[in-house]
C-alpha cells in the first residue's frame, strides 16, 4: 500500500448512506499513525441519480473509479427503481467491468455472538463466490411477453478460463489456511454441463494441490449441512448463483446480515477491487440510524487485507470482536449507527 | 378412490430399497377395513437395471406406470452410475412425462422433535415447487470440452403456461389453509425475465384471491428467514431450482431428511402422481436398516391425501406424531428401519 490510498466511496441507497460514514470513520482511525492517508472520492450513485439523469452508471464515472486503489460500497437498491434496473446496470455492472471474479464473503461466528443455531460449534469458513459468470450474465429473453403464450429464459454461462480461474484462487486460499480443505458445491446431477465443466476444473486443479482435501456438495446439501454441521467448512467454491445463496444463508447462521462483509475481488488487480457488506439497502429502517454498521466496518478491513495490511485488518476484526464481547455482556446495546462506529473507531 | 388402488412401486436405489417396503407396511395397515385394497406392482428401476441394460426408463415401462393411479417411489441415484444419468433419465424423466408440475412439499415442525435451531417456534408450511421448467429443462450445452475454450450454458425455460398454473394450484392451496398467504420466491432484480414472469403472475392470480396475502422473498433473503423465522411462511411458490435447494433446508430446520414427504402431483390427472421422501438414496447408510422410513411413510400418506382419502393420510400423519413423540420420551430408540415401519403400522 502505497502513502496515499485513493479510495473510491460508494454509499449507495438506503441504509448504505449510513454504514459506509462509520466504515470511513473506523479506516481514518486504523490508518492515523500508519504513514499511509485515505484520499477518498464520494460517487453520488444510486435511486437518485438514476431518477435525476436515467442513468445508473455513466462510463465517465466508471473511468474515473478505475483510478482508484479500491472502492467501498454501501448498498443499492431503492423500491422506487424498478427491480433489476440499479443490480444490474450499477453493482453488477462494476462486477462484471472490474472483473471482480472473486466474491470473496467469510462466515465467522464471532465470540458471544447468538446465531439462530441450538449447537453452532466453532465457525470459520471463506465463500469463494464466482463473480462474473453462471446465471448473473444477463444472457436470456423473454419472447410473446404479457402474453399465455410468453416464454422467459435465463442462460447460466460457464467458461472454463472463469471457472479455472476462482477455483486456483479458491485452492491457494484453502492451501494458506490451517484446514485446508476445499467444498466445491454444485448441482451436477441436473446441471450436468455447467456441474461437469466445474468438477473437472477443480479436479485437475486439485492435481496440483495434494495437500487440499477436495469435498463435493450438491447445493440443496450445503444448506443442510449450514445449518446442521457449519463446522465442517472451511473453504467453499461455487457459482456466481449458488454462492449468492448460500452466503446470506451463512450469514444468518453466523448472527446475521448485519455482521456479513464481502470482497469483490479482482485478484490480478487489472482494476480495483469492491468491498461492500452483504447486506442490502434495506429500505425498510433506512434513515433511522438503526442499522449495524460492523459488516461495513469489516468489509474495508477485507480491504486493507487486499491492499498489503492484514496487520490493519485485523485490528478491526479484533475491534469488531470486543465489540461483540461487550454487546454478549449486555455492557452495550440500544446504540444508533454512529454510536456503533464511534465505539469501534476508539477500539481499533 | 376406487375399490383398488392399482400402486405402481419403485424402491429404487440405497435405502429406497428399505424405506419403500416400511411404506406401503404402513399403507397395507392403513387401508385394511376401509374397502379399498392395494394391488402393487414393483418396477425395478435405478442402478442395477441401468448397468444390466443401459436403459434407466424405457418406453414400456413408462408406458405401463400411466395405468396406475399412483406411483411409490423410494430414492434414485448411485455412485457406481455418472452423475446425472438416473437422475435425468429416470427420476426428472418421470417427473416431466408424467406432468408433475406441482412438486408438493410439507414442512411441519412435530411435537418433540429437535430440530438445530434455538427457538424455531411453530413451523408448519408447504413449498409448492415448479417441477416441470426452470433450469431443469437440460436446456443448454457445452462447447470444445475438456479444453481451456471451453463453455456450458445451462438454460432455465420458463413458459407462461407452466408458471401460471402452479401459481394457480398455490393460490388454492394458500385460500384453504387458515393463514391463507403466499409467498413468492425468486431473484428478480438479477434473473429479470423469468422473474418478472412469476411476479406478474402471482400479481394477475392474486387478483383472483383477494383473500390471500401475498408476499415475495428473494431466494437468499428466503433462506435467512427460514432459519431466523420459519413461522413466518405458509405457502410458499417458486422454481424448480429454488424450490430444490428451499426443501432440503426446510427438511434440516424441521427435523432431517428423515421425515420430509413429498409429491410430485399432476392436478389435472392426465397421469399418475407419484411420492417420495426428498432424500436420496444416501448410498453410505444403505442396505444397514439405519434409515428412518418416516419420509417415505408420510409420502404414503400424501399419496392417500391426493386419492381423495384425507381421513387416512391424516392416519398416518397421527401414528407419526405420536411415534415422533415416543422417541422424544426416550420411550423408543435405537430402532431398525423395520421395527419404525412395524411401530407405525401398528399405530394407523
Ligand atoms: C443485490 C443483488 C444483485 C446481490 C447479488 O445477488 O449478488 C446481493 O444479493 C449480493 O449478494 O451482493
Ligand atoms: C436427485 C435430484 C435430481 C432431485 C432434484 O434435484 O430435484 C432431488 O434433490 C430432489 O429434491 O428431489
Amino acid at each position: 500500500m502505497s502513502d496515499t490510498l485513493r479510495l473510491a466511496v460508494v454509499p449507495g441507497d438506503g441504509i448504505g448512506q449510513e454504514v459506509t460514514p462509520e466504515a470511513l470513520k473506523v479506516l481514518d482511525a486504523v490508518l492515523a499513525g500508519s504513514g499511509t492517508s485515505v484520499q477518498t472520492t464520494e460517487y453520488d450513485l444510486g435511486a437518485r441519480r438514476w431518477h435525476a439523469s436515467g442513468e445508473a452508471l455513466p462510463d465517465t464515472v466508471l473511468g474515473e473509479l478505475r483510478e482508484h486503489d479500491a472502492i467501498l460500497l454501501g448498498a443499492v437498491g431503492d423500491p422506487s427503481v424498478p427491480s433489476g434496473v440499479l443490480e444490474r446496470q450499477l453493482l453488477l455492472r462494476l462486477r462484471f467491468e472490474l472483473d471482480h471474479y472473486v466474491n470473496l464473503r467469510p462466515s465467522t461466528l464471532f465470540p458471544g455472538v447468538a446465531g439462530p443455531l441450538a449447537e453452532p460449534g466453532e465457525i470459520d469458513f471463506v465463500v469463494v463466490r464466482e463473480g462474473t459468470e453462471g446465471p448473473y450474465v444477463g444472457n436470456g429473453g423473454a419472447l410473446r411477453v404479457g402474453t399465455p403464450a410468453e416464454i422467459a429464459t435465463e442462460v447460466s454461462v460457464n467458461t472454463a478460463y472463469g471457472v479455472e480461474r476462482v477455483v486456483r484462487d479458491a485452492f491457494r486460499r484453502a492451501a494458506g489456511r490451517p484446514a485446508k480443505k476445499l467444498t466445491l458445491v454444485h448441482k451436477h446431477n441436473v446441471l450436468v454441463h455447467a456441474g461437469h465443466l466445474w468438477r473437472r476444473t477443480v479436479e485437475a486443479v486439485g492435481a496440483e494441490h495434494p495437500d487440499v482435501t477436495v469435498d463435493y456438495l450438491h447445493v440443496d446439501a450445503a444448506t443442510i449441512f449450514l445449518v446442521t454441521d457449519p463446522s465442517r467448512f472451511d473453504v467453499i467454491v461455487t457459482d456466481n448463483l449458488f454462492g449468492d445463496i448460500l452466503t446470506d444463508l451463512a450469514a444468518a447462521v453466523t448472527g446475521g446480515i448485519g455482521l456479513a462483509a464481502s470482497g469483490n475481488v479482482n485478484p490480478d488487480r487489472t482494476a480495483p477491487s469492491m468491498f461492500e457488506p452483504v447486506h442490502g439497502s434495506a429500505p425498510d429502517i433506512a434513515g433511522q440510524q438503526k442499522a449495524d454498521p460492523t459488516a461495513a466496518v469489516l468489509s474495508a478491513g477485507m480491504l486493507l487485507d487486499h491492499l498489503g495490511r492484514e496487520d490493519l485488518g485485523e485490528r478491526i476484526r479484533t475491534a469488531v470482536r470486543t465489540d461483540l464481547s461487550r454487546r454478549a455482556e449486555g455492557a452495550v446495546g440500544g446504540r444508533r449507527t454512529a454510536e456503533v462506529g464511534d465505539a469501534l473507531a476508539a477500539l481499533v
